[in-house]
């Protein structure tokens, strides 16, 4: 399949930047969850562009559910969400049906769709697209607070500067949920926006690093080949755009050290096994031991760069140059990181359904 | 699914590290590939322990191909390689039946199969699995050649020692075919055996990092979202045991870097579009731009150290110590190289195949 | 997953009879195939309910396409089709919530969703659901004809009359495109209409067997296990509702055919192989045979019926009876069959894309 | 994929005729299933030929598992069987590799795989290869067994003569288990067999009806579209070579009832429900209702038969006629019961999987 994703839950996306409608088909999500549309309003902010570090472009990103929630709750029935396009300036885009932007899907999209992609604001390809991942995350993540399952991500970095770590995980995902610009240490935010504000001045772009947390996954989820739980939610969180790597727990730094240093001993406390270190992200063997799964990824910097930057006439197969105009991102970092949490969600509730069943939440009704 | 992998053209593997027999099935490969057995061969002594850096387990890998090729040739319906365990010491672990060794599947083995699992030799976590892999890789590795798609892997880094760069990928590619401990630099090759050499006396282990170079992949190969092509290579990769990082392209070093330093321009020659940088990876959108694929992956160090260790008894769930005996690398990563190459082959057969159907080889075999 | 199928080409359903939208999400067709939204509108019309022989529902079943549709072509990513729900009457359904209707899905929906299901009409188990198949459908019938597949389904019978069979199958389908009874002996339609009239003054319902036929698609479509032709045509045809039963070629009959009757002898004309009868239906082992694919599927009688059935009160876990009121269809088949015919032609299309590639129409243009 | 089905719990099934060895990797089903390797051999034997009614093949058929069995039990990773071929008379086969035999897949093998299948015996294509499903199924219908599900299959009909229909199902499912010829009513044993003999006689083969009922399903499992139970079954029944038609409950012969006749009206007794009737054959909106699952499957006379038959040699491109020799049956059907037990049994591991989670064994240890 190609635009669908996951197995007992699975998510379907369409949409264009410039097209009627975007949305997402969420299925599979077992039935009984609350859907609480005040919370995906406000998850769809978090992904909303805010203030001069993000594009000019205003979308109320209304998300409208036309399917698969009845009197509040789910369904166990397809879910759909469905967000207009109001505000698209298709004039803008006139060149770039045939002079390639450098950094973009432009080139690779004709190589794919032969022209007949629909090229305004990157159609298809748009960070625009992720609005249904969120909306369709944010059930997901309601589904799985149900089961005292949280995730959050942080700006681990962007344009050179540091966020501090988790520390306290419970709290500082607690924290991180209000946020429109995720950093942990509070000291740091303006620095980064100012980073950022410093690379849209200069008509350029800066990237960054996400990092994040997963707390309350029960040990013995996930696979030991294939579809090991870092090979699926790898497999996903590439899916975002602009996303170039992805590391769990230690990551590349493990690549550097001693078995005796990276190797997490196991301990006992009250009844439960704990590992004292946490370097492999909380999966040994492509299955969840219990511990917080971690994972950084790393998102380059915007491609829509103001700079006159080379390329080919893709009509008349010369060199040219081009110049980007239009409403552009000089960071997505902070938009991204609603995304990392959607699709993180998304991963593990098709992951517990699999390993658990597709009752789990009716399962935890009974307890009531 | 669960230890199959692939749409169009899929692997499925089997097997424990002390079971009767290890193996693939690869299936929905082109009819007509020629299949060298003395290639396979090749590329399980690649795989296979080497000198005092590897286990001094030897098995022969004798693999044996019980179904799918006929007069040398694949048939198009599943290709079956067996390979018998012989040099199985089973008596060395019967203490890890209870006691969950630091940076191993045990525990989370026990989470998710209950104590039935065959913890023998770490059962179907081993690494040795990965010799199915391999042999299925080797098929689809001849397949990729026939259509001009070379793939090589280097050590780039290990206990510390960095290799250097590809520079003129062919040659690169071409001379690392051949080599037992894969280094572009020669001169390198003795300082890192050393270092793993010096890692094993301490009772110690170390890891490091591949890179891969995949050329001759066309443009227009994977998709924007889900299954791009990133998502699909990770996906698998992370099937390797100990992997815990991949970047493509600048991977995380995008980070740090501006929009304008990031992109890659496009230009023109001989009528091709080329980009003159590749901070991409090959791959923009999820899609190939026909430039070399290029992605490193992260290897932490073998988790069997023989060093003393804490840990629990998962029989008497008491706080424990233990020390591993038996045979165990220093480091896997000189062998984990060729099931980097054969992993990223079985994900680009059926990429190719999805992309352009399952006569691919044929096709070709028409204009001989 | 559930509400999707297919794999190179898949659809996506969503909805329920009262919600707010139905509709559906069509991915991985090849770009550049022109989109009639006047077929569309045929195809939707011949699925609405007409005269007394159908419920009394009245929609409009105005499809609008979202994505996925450029300048009139498809682009190659996801189409994503929505129907406004405007005629319901929930009101009507009340006591449907505790009581379950006898052949509905009353009962396994409250097994399956607890409670959570959307009761009213069905839900998301109406026949209403169907629309956006067949909107999709549409998309897909529209480039088998671009490539000379074309497909038909008559009525064979219904309410014990007898339609006669297909006899010139390029007349016979071309005659069926427009006809909202679609029976191939003008003379039958009367029969049929009266006979199902007769049962809706009564109270009652009939069913019936509709016969497809596929002309036009090449030899060596299929697997030889599993995803059989006749095995990915049948999987697909039980998701029409009220479907029961599916046989290929002479079907149930061959079981009493010997086989010197029953195999179909091969020979050539100008060149091409053919077989002198057709009693496998088109598909040998699997696998197209380049004539014909010919099947039949069972069409149970509509399950709403006015006449008091008995039932059980899952509130009070008694026995009960129960008098369905409401709008409802005396039979379903005339309507059932274009359907089926978008049904084959989904499936079709996911055939032709995982065995010949995603280009498929691409490459039909560049001959152009 | 193509020789792989399933998701939770999928099967892999390899080999051809003439080749090394068959087999099959079941992967997926949960650990601490008891593996009887008596009741394999068991059903093995079902299924090898029997008496001057079947080929004259004779095979051991011996089932080793050389993976995922520990213990005598399962582990919950791949388990696989592996079958030696033994008797293999490939000499008889030469005609065949160009003379396509009528009824079989020589012709739409060579469209899909241009000459490079293996020919011998049918290859990858002969009943031969449903022994590896057979093994599977036999540990499929073990795990079931422990949940108190019971599959039987009986043979309707062959030839033209009838067995009784299900009567007792517990006690006919029970029954059937042990038997080499499969009819509940044993005075019609002889005249089938007398029959299949006739046919032999004259160089010719019979088809028939199987019959399958699966008792203790509980309600709710299958998805209301797509993945229907009915689906499903069926998707897997087409893989069993002969079946040509499949339906469930009252099937085609719903298409002449009323629908007052048709429905199932449901009832209470001792708090549980159920329906008087069971013409749905136990689903609804394609989930299971608590009743039995009742299908019957058309399976084809073998279309190897001794007498001349037109066909076209594919080296020349000549109508020809070929007389088919070697060991065949004149009837499959009653060791293709077995097979349909299996698949069954295959598809419900899967399905339960899905719907209940991948611990469905252990839960039940837990009761102990």
């Amino acid at each position: 399949m190609k635009n669908t994703f996951g197995s007992s839950v699975s998510v379907t996306i369409f949409g264009e930047s410039h097209g009627t409608m975007i949305g997402a088909v969420l299925d599979g999500l077992a039935p009984g969850i609350t859907v609480d549309e005040s919370f995906i309003a406000h998850q769809m902010s978090l992904r909303r562009s805010v203030g001069t570090i993000s594009t000019a472009r205003r979308e109320a990103d209304n998300v409208r559910i036309v399917s698969g929630v009845f009197n509040g709750k789910t369904t166990g029935t397809p879910i759909t969400f469905i967000i207009e396009n109001q505000d698209a300036h298709s004039k803008d885009y006139g060149e770039l049906a045939y002079k390639a932007r450098p950094g973009h899907a432009d080139f690779t999209a004709l190589m794919k769709y032969h022209g007949f992609q629909d090229f305004r604001g990157g159609g298809h390809f748009s960070g625009r697209i992720t609005a249904g991942l969120v909306a369709a995350g944010a059930v997901a993540i309601s589904a799985l607070r149900e089961k005292n399952i949280h995730i959050g991500t942080h700006i681990l970095s962007c344009a050179g500067i540091n966020d501090r770590g988790f520390a306290d995980l419970p709290a500082d995902i607690a924290a991180l949920g209000d946020k429109s610009f995720a950093v942990l240490d509070d000291d740091i935010r303006e620095k980064m926006i100012s980073a950022i504000n410093d690379a849209r001045q200069q008509g350029d772009s800066v990237g960054g690093v996400l990092e994040t947390a997963v707390i309350g996954l029960p040990a013995g989820v996930g696979e030991p080949w294939f579809d090991t739980l870092e090979g699926m939610l790898a497999h996903m969180m590439f899916s975002i755009p602009a996303v170039k790597g992805i590391e769990f727990g230690a990551g590349f730094a493990l690549a550097e050290k001693k078995g005796s240093e990276a190797n997490d001993t196991f301990f006992l406390d009250a009844g439960n096994v704990f590992t004292r270190t946490n370097n492999c992200g909380g999966i040994l063997g492509g299955i969840s031991d219990g511990m917080p799964v971690i994972f950084r990824t790393a998102v380059k910097p915007t491609p829509s760069i103001f700079k006159e930057q080379q390329t080919v006439d893709m009509r008349t197969m010369e060199n040219t140059s081009l110049v980007i105009k239009g409403r552009h991102d000089p960071a997505i970092i902070h938009r991204a990181r609603v995304v990392a949490d959607s699709a993180a969600a998304l991963v593990l509730c098709d992951q517990l359904a699999l390993r658990f069943g597709t009752d789990l939440i009716a399962e935890n009704r009974k307890d009531d």
